[in-house]
């Protein structure tokens, strides 16, 4: 029997490889996303089977939620505000587009009886842990409005998967990379990359550089997902989700000049300890419960960030 | 130099107590209540000194709000619906009452450049706990959508004084007892009085009556956060709150039907493990850290339960 999946947030640089995946095993999708960042060219191919249907559409629009539910199994949430950055202009931004939407959606999956939730959360959720690598166990402190909306979605599902028997799946996403992920002040890398083509002889950096993060690409990241999901059977299921390792930004401004064959850049540190306010400098999850799970990351954050750039510059 | 506070949720149970608790000791107090739990006869004393203020007014309204802040120097954030138990009627009375009056609020004090913020949290952060008892370090899994929303506003706090500079206090409470906490339905104690005035000869307890935790009175609750916020100068300040003992649900009962001078009292078990959904049966928070900092609950959870018991029976 087949499986009708509704994935939010389904043109998105996640959203439409996990899409591509559930269909390619022969389950349904319905995609739904308001395009605020997803992008239809992200869909363009998948528009081509029969088992796919998108909807242009936002979360907190109740009859588009209604809509995109019918018929549907099982939901992976993934459509969020995932800019870290505040914006005083819009200082509820995290708290609408991520926490009450993803009420809006407990709550029709309450009404209807859905009982299946997979979720996009994050490793921001831990802040500045103390402990480094940051088991699931540790107490969190985000320090970001965005790790602290997901952590306040992720207490809303485990909230709902004890009082209405729905089974749940978090992932706390390590920095996750790949080529599709290239809007400018979403990643480091696209940050990198559009600086280095205004000016190709020196190249600012936010921070001191010794800022040290897990990477980990949206293929990985969606194959884990999917492996998890079929083999946690808890009632709720969190998991770390990245590589074993670190990758330093100054070393990625490295691997960014060496790829465009730029030799002689200069590096100006901005020198602050993090990139920006809210900007976790230093992470590297504990991810030992995937691994006895049975999945392994094969890429190195390292390798995960040249093989996004490679993907990036390839496009442009 | 006189200190002015805001209390929102003064007329409340505790927060009329805090009220009475600074004005005691010279300082200015603004009280922000919607009378919505909170009662004005909890105020009616407060209202004959010169250095309080009531504002009947709600936080969700901006322009309340905005008055309720003028002159302060100093934020108790206690405002909050309280009741555990989801309300299908009104599934989203959680995150607005407690998530979107907090973001609000925070949101007032950044622009104002308000940097002092203490608030009401609740054990109920915790979930069912495999570690007792709970330190603070202890990851949250909250099983209702109170302790997930309180958990929310928790994450929101400790962003906005990462983000902003905003010192923050944050306390989780054990079970709060005491005379004016005798809402029927807001806790076991006035549940098992008004059970027993209609019937004295039998009793029916929510639960297999082996729920144990930990209480708290309002003045002990009062004094150990003005403790708190005098010796924790972190930038963010997490504390666990109560006594270091628990009290089980048929200890209860037996103290409330002896009280009432009932002998010959039937107890009648529903037989659950929780009282109710999203109830946590058993927790007993570890007080180390408040230890440390100088301060321990002087009253066994039992004499607080006795006590609340004797002044509640006193008022009706």
């Amino acid at each position: 029997m087949t499986t009708t999946y509704l994935v939010t947030g389904g043109a998105g640089c996640i959203g439409s490889e996990l899409c591509s995946a559930l269909l390619s095993r022969g389950d349904r999708v319905v995609a739904l996303d308001n395009l605020s960042s997803g992008r239809e060219e992200h869909i363009a191919e998948l528009l081509k089977n029969s088992g796919f249907r998108f909807l242009k559409g936002d979360l907190l629009d109740p009859s588009a939620l209604e809509a995109a539910l019918e018929g549907v199994d099982f939901v992976y949430h993934l459509a969020a505000n995932s800019d870290v950055k505040f914006n005083a202009d819009e200082p509820d931004r995290d708290l609408r587009q991520n926490l009450v939407a993803t009420q809006q959606l407990l709550e029709a999956m309450r009404r209807r009886g859905l009982r299946k939730l997979a979720f996009s959360s994050t490793s921001a959720v831990y802040g500045n842990s103390p402990l480094q690598p940051i088991p699931e166990s540790q107490a969190c402190r985000p320090i970001s409005l965005y790790g602290a909306s997901k952590l306040a979605c992720e207490a809303m599902i485990a909230a709902y998967s004890n009082l209405f028997n729905i089974q749940a799946w978090v992932f706390r996403f390590a920095n996750v990379v790949g080529g599709k992920v290239r809007k400018v002040g979403r990643t480091v890398i696209s940050d990198f990359i559009a600086k280095l083509r205004r000016d190709s002889t020196r190249l600012e950096i936010l921070g001191n550089g010794k800022q040290a993060k897990s990477y980990i690409q949206t293929s990985a990241c969606v194959e884990s997902m999917l492996f998890i999901v079929e083999r946690a059977q808890r009632p709720y299921n969190l998991y770390n989700l990245g590589a074993d390792d670190v990758v330093s930004v100054t070393r990625i401004a490295e691997l960014v000049a060496e790829a465009m064959g730029l030799k002689q850049v200069r590096f100006d540190y901005t020198g602050t300890e993090a990139g920006w306010p809210g900007d976790v400098p230093r992470f590297l999850l504990d991810v030992a419960a995937l691994n006895m799970l049975g999945w392994r990351c094969r890429q190195s954050s390292e390798a995960a960030i040249t093989r996004a750039i490679q993907d990036i510059l390839a496009q442009d």
